[in-house]
């Protein structure tokens, strides 16, 4: 389990040992009471076992060590289970019915990810609608597009964050159709073919699928993992996307650019020796996610190659890695919504870093304006040697290039001017956000 | 690229450095048509470029070496399109108008994974009929169910091979939804604004879409790079399945099992040493795939964390990367096909090696015929003792059994003989095996 | 932390929250006496400070809390620290003097690493030890060799294991290696010059490495990460060895080759459904951590591009991961150890599997005495057609070759029976078993 | 094989298909020779033999396609060299005498890279030295130190330089002692034991090691991968060390930092728009491949749990991995030779750019200075409430503090002055540079 500061609470919970176990009871509830549905057992048989899957009733860690000798977590906690039902009662003949470890693990697992899914959905929203909002209002805000980081070209920050928004709707698309596939039973038994039901086991499966709320597939999916990785390779791409974001605000808060900085808070981002030290704790948190969740994702899809009907080491090897994914993505949504909410924006160091290259970042749209005159490349090579000498001479591009015969016989001084206004090279950038927000009005 | 053993002449062909050249031409005539649609550029000299757009005029060595001052390939191919055009003419002028080098390169780079999403679509298809049509014709044919490598329970062929055309199909549903979202044009300029378009960006965007037949996304995303995350995450699961397959097979092939063989073929999987030796080749294909996979799916997701509007290192970082997972995917898809198409399989075998335990395979057959009687976990303390007794003595666990008097008390003769019966415990085999395959009719 | 199935106490003590903080608290309390030494500090404030360092004053939940908005272990460390020391206390400024966060948490983190290392060291040479012990005791045990899966020559039970014998010397030779590159001090303050030390950082940084036990490396690593992905990557190799033991364990076991299994002990790797499975549970543990292992090395490899003086993301991201490589490998050399100690060697089974392909096995042995006669490439087709005839009609090799007048022109039947002898041809066998082995005396 | 963007040709040479091939036909006259050597087979035979091991006789690109069939490259060249050496010829009969293909195609391997590491060890040693001079040069050359990619504290040029020296250091020691475990011959035979050499084998093998200057290992290791793996984890250290000096370069020339460029040449790192640009593109090559690189680590450690006495799959996984791995490290390498030979040094901009943060920057040498007046706490609560001044009144730290009482009460006027000059606070930097130089005469 991530240390807080890679996490949230919330999915600590929904990833805690005592939660994991409480899902896996969940499942075998209503196993016994799906059972019942199909009158395999009795209705009363079922009840008690119900009523004893509660999981206060149990040493998680006492569970959790005894892994070590059974291999799996199902087989002591069907232990523990049946021994509460208790040596008397005759429903004790009724528990685990049917199934395997591994039913009750993965199906535990579905509904940890049903819940897991459910908290970054909503966070993702969150995020995408604050980033949305913000682009609107900053929809006009100039800074400088950088490539390679270099200055490029002028764009506005509402372009920028309006990249971020068209993204996570992606994600959020993905996740939505994602679910039917992913948010379903596991009921197999030992081999997948439920054999020690007889004929009643689809039957059981439906009523259980039904109970836990959960699809069912069209057959049991023991070596089958393409459904999980498909959840681990979502949250990687999502991850990634956080990274970027957190990537972009720690550029943009250095020292010597200074146009964005993560919300202060007492204590937050200090250092322990330099007092003047804000560091973007936070985006630290992303980009420490979208380093390390690439490596669970190919371990997911290494795992995925599974034995038979059931793996060797590979089904294992799954067990703490698809929740760690989950933990480290919600580590780095929570951070980055804190960001997002409270992002600390100096409008005026973004306009004034436009100035920094003495009109060098105005050279395309110069150039641009010289082609249809003198022709791309030889408009290309013209404003090339004319920022080289800029930058020699240490004088503002438009100087160099007014006093080139080339140019002035082609642009006139007015028209030179024009090009370096930044607001007059923004080309569809308007545009561009007013498509990525169409879902998200106006009236915020 | 990767030798042939690893992947087909037609995926080498998509992703040749001729294609990659050829499909970046497109682009680059498209877009001067495009232009020209918008009345942006004159129809005259969108003509005299796109008639120029032949990749047999271009030197591709010369242009691939170029890389290596310039940085990218659209550079020296833009220059050597330009010189194509000719000094003299004035079209000269329009070339790559308006467009930045990512443009080209991320739009052939699209084209390219068109086909080769078309490619794996197709053997997708074929695969998955291929294993649905043998999954019916075994859908009775009885083999050990394996887990943690152990004989567990008898299934059948038919159900085995049902969860790879389940698994196939879904694979297929993910590939279709993502066309959609993946297949977009990549139109943005030099910062993601088309300023130097003016306002004539987006109407050239949605022409040039249209020549090319891809989606107009909403807006350009030089460094939002989820989209070919989801190119490379599915085919790492695709090919996570196929792993899967060939470990199946080439497991079934051992010496001591015996169940089921690649197709032979003179030359094929022979040893420079051993005569006798028939080695899967096939398998051996897929399983490299799925190791080497996972990686390169790693690796993208690391690249996707792209600064500001043009990454530094990590956009480079994919150019080899994605190809290499498309061509991993469908050599490992290629080889399994020749696998399903021609899998020789020993009916006999796989029954014969059901009685190699002396009955254990059917302890839980037992044991679930015990339960209601003894109670649940009484039955598996009895059958267990009863296995272990049979393991020391060599001796068939039925007649152990027989031996008993807790056994022989709640099962009568005919009873036990029907538990040893593998056809009598099959459970929801044929059930499961219909329901996964329900969109390939029977006559196939 | 990975559950219990997968790590081991002794590791997860090393890696628990509590050493931690410890190990850092060991740092804090060798600085301020090394600033003593030093005569920086006074003595008297030196000992306050060194005898507030123990572990059992703080409150470790509540300052791993704290890293939510701190960003790092040390700055809530060191603040609780100062409190301990007092407000009334002249040494209470002395406290942390001169170091920043990562002195004291890479610092820490080196000593946690000597611990483990030294685990890692006594595990490797006794499982080495063990494993040596087996090969001579089965030199001359028989056993398919196997290729791709399938039976290729006889070999010894020796051989194989003296395979892994020498693995893991070369293991040890390369930890110990490593121990005096990675097993240094970090102490270079807040920028890595030791600044606010004025002249006297170095002799601090010498009596602090002392005081630790650990080398002085010739200047601070803070963003030169090279030491610590030494340890990942030995500690990788080592787990991918590992796996690979448990891999051919757990294939021994396989109910149709049945020669080797894991020891049995109640309850351990049972099902929670089959009563006659003895699941590779420890084979499992090895092979899990294999497949987790390579993810986790790539993560430190991608973090280690750390920015200027100080990562941003990239240095958090190494926090887990590197305990969480450590603890991996542990679990599987423990698991390893058991297998080891108390595999229980089927030698009959290992024989008469020989025998399954009625003498296919042997099909090298008459080509290459054939050879001489017949030439090697002709000895090669007469054999292989034979081995076909075998195959086909069901039939002994050996009898096949008699029939054939080519054969018996070259080869007696003298001859011909023994080269269906496996004792006769394990070639240099022996010698190789020797060689492996010459560090372990034969009478261990 | 990458694009000559990300390798050098010099190592597309020592990896190229050809040079495969010619090393495989090294080990199979140099076996022929040892089998003479050791009177196993006629001299004049072997002199047949190796006398058609000429690279030039064969048809690699057919050989290559044969690969699909046999599924490995040795199996077509066996028989293309057999065909060579004729019909007619006793010669014919000795080709590849006891040898497996492994045993050729992993001694070929190791021939490629004994010349990839002899490659690599001269530009790490080119590298490393003309880091050392410029360390030197630039050993009083101030700039700001940034940890979290904010200025921290002044520290100077050559102190960051030296910590690549160090580190490059440290990657050259790992290669040399590396060289005896890794540049080792492989020959086992089909399984391992050499067995068709009668009691020949370990004699044969002791004179080819010697023909191919190779060192003889303890046993044949085809499935015991771990040398492969420490090559690919050497190589990747060093990559990740070459990513973040093309990072920190990076960094430095963003147009607002400007402190270092690669060195500019025409052509190179324009881009297709824009004429200003000087984008970093050697640094992009080093940061992509330590972008690609670790997910290659990773695959050779998933790769090397091979089952047996040959892996199935796994074994074919290195082939192309392996390489990748030795290119892009090439690559990176030969990029950051041409930037370190060439930097681009803004001296004046480097000193400009610390007083930016008008004082923050020293921050923490007031606090410390400080620090025995008033305590470590409150004077880094006193300067830290005097930063956030400065920040908000847009003032120099100085001033601030100069008008705060404590502060006058503490230090005088020209004590504070001496705290603002960056030369006075670089405490060890000189030393560390000593120390990381020492291998490095001043005087180079």
């Amino acid at each position: 389990m991530p240390d807080s500061l890679f996490t949230t609470d919330a999915m600590r919970e929904v990833f805690s040992g005592r939660a994991r176990i409480a899902r896996m009871l969940e499942f075998e509830a209503a196993l016994a009471q799906a059972a019942a549905d199909a009158s395999v057992i009795p209705r009363a048989a079922a009840d008690v076992i119900a009523g004893h899957c509660d999981v206060a009733n149990f040493d998680i860690a006492a569970i959790e060590r005894s892994m070590v000798r059974s291999g799996n977590l199902a087989i002591p906690l069907v232990a523990a289970l049946t021994k509460h039902v208790g040596d008397g009662h005759d429903a004790r003949r009724y528990v685990h019915w049917g199934a395997t470890s591994q039913d009750a693990i993965d199906t535990g697992l579905v509904l940890q990810l049903r819940d897991a899914l459910a908290l970054i959905e909503t966070d993702v929203g969150h995020l995408a609608a604050t980033l949305a909002k913000r682009a609107r209002e900053h929809a006009d805000t100039l800074l400088a597009g950088r490539t390679w980081l270099q200055q490029a070209l002028p764009i506005t920050l509402g372009l920028k964050l309006a990249g971020f928004v068209s993204t996570l709707d992606r994600h959020r698309e993905r996740i939505a159709a994602a679910r039917e596939r992913v948010l379903v039973l596991q009921f197999g038994g030992a081999a997948g073919t439920l054999a020690s039901l007889d004929d009643q086991g689809l039957a059981i499966g439906e009523h259980l699928a039904k109970r836990l709320a959960l699809h069912l597939p069209d057959m049991p999916w023991h070596t089958q993992r393409d459904r999980l990785c498909e959840v681990a390779a979502m949250l990687g791409m999502l991850t990634a996307t956080l990274g970027k974001l957190g990537r972009d605000v720690a550029l943009l808060a250095q020292t010597e650019l200074g146009e964005a900085h993560e919300p202060g808070a007492p204590g937050r981002g200090g250092s322990s020796t330099m007092p003047q030290k804000r560091n973007p704790v936070s985006a630290s948190v992303a980009i420490a996610a979208s380093i390390r969740v690439p490596g669970l994702v190919a371990t997911m899809l290494t795992a995925a190659v599974q034995e038979h009907e059931r793996g060797l080491g590979n089904w294992p090897a799954e067990w703490e890695t698809l929740p760690e994914i989950a933990l480290l993505a919600a580590g780095a949504l929570a951070a980055m919504i804190e960001v997002a909410d409270g992002l600390d924006i100096d409008v005026n160091r973004m306009r004034s870093n436009l100035d920094l290259t003495q009109g060098l970042i105005f050279a395309e749209a110069v150039q641009t304006a010289l082609a249809p005159t003198v022709g791309r490349d030889s408009a290309h090579a013209l404003v090339a040697g004319a920022c080289r000498r800029a930058i020699a001479e240490r004088v503002h591009l438009r100087d160099i290039l007014a006093r080139d015969a080339a140019v002035s016989g082609a642009l006139d001084a007015a028209t030179l001017d024009r090009l370096f206004d930044p607001v007059c090279y923004l080309g569809e950038s308007r545009a561009f956000v007013e498509r990525a927000l169409a879902r998200y009005p106006a009236t915020g």
